[in-house]
């Protein structure tokens, strides 16, 4: 369980590292709050951490609920698959936002995996299997 | 337990629906990631997204609360309302935004329930009733 | 436990308070959905809700895995410190972004101790100590 709830921070925290290089470009490119727009560099960063804001509101509980109902080991696995999935979906959409898709596909792949897992988990123990 | 947990899922999964519809979009309306803006309809279905986004942060400590604190069984129904308010509440915003309101209240309404029905109960643990 | 779960509900009420501000700045300032620029004092109100929202998915996680791990005593006094943070926070951002510094630093502050410590505790206990 202690391996789950160190992925759950891990993503967190990469989470907070996004918004940092958000607040970063804020400065670099001259795009004061509460504007979010006006630079496309910048929009680039700030879509980078919104995205991830949806997907890690997504993570977690499934993180859980496959790790209560399946296996918290195979939970922690796709956890970390989702994170390198993650920097490499930022480092892409950055350079060129054409190019996220590899990124997302291995970030949201996990995701699924674990919703859906938890979800047969539930469903099966709610029918008394 | 598992009533809840398989809420929560389906709770995720509508708001992935609902991402995909907003990817779908961007396609459909020509609106170039990393924009968000530039086309009404888009944008609409893109606001169902954040609006779901926020209630779905609010709703899960919600039911897990709620079900802690007062009853699990209650805690799904109220979620089951929530799931079926966010799809009347994204079809009609999407038609016409001025209409969101009934579906919007129909998903607000359970998830304050959730919490304040979960705050009683915590205060109530609290101070040792 | 019972005080984690208060202080829990407690920041998403004052996110939802924050998305009801949102909602009446739309009238007063004739900021129509879907759009969500167009009036410098909306845009204000609308990015304390957003940067709550980003900030409320890094505290819960983080005040249940501190209290879990070290204490939930002094994660339910971190959480007190966040919501302070917050009222802060959104008093000085709609008057003036340029002065939102000290308030997002007093509700910052509490969440990286909350996850650093929520970390610390998870490894010390994935390593057997």
């Amino acid at each position: 369980m202690a391996y789950v709830d160190i992925v759950t921070i891990l993503a967190v925290l990469q989470f907070i590292v996004f918004a940092m290089k958000v607040a970063g470009a804020r400065g670099r490119y001259g795009v004061k709050a509460p504007a979010t727009t006006g630079n496309e560099i910048f929009e680039r960063y700030f879509r980078v951490q919104q995205n991830t804001l949806e997907l890690l509101l997504a993570l977690i509980p499934g993180l859980y609920l496959f790790s209560r109902y399946l296996s918290p080991v195979a939970a922690a696995v796709l956890g970390v698959i989702y994170l390198g999935g993650r920097e490499i979906y930022a480092a892409t959409y950055v350079r060129d936002p054409a190019k996220r898709g590899p990124g997302f596909g291995l970030s949201m792949f996990p995701v699924l995996v674990l919703l859906i897992g938890g979800l047969f988990g539930a469903v099966r123990q709610a029918v008394g299997f």
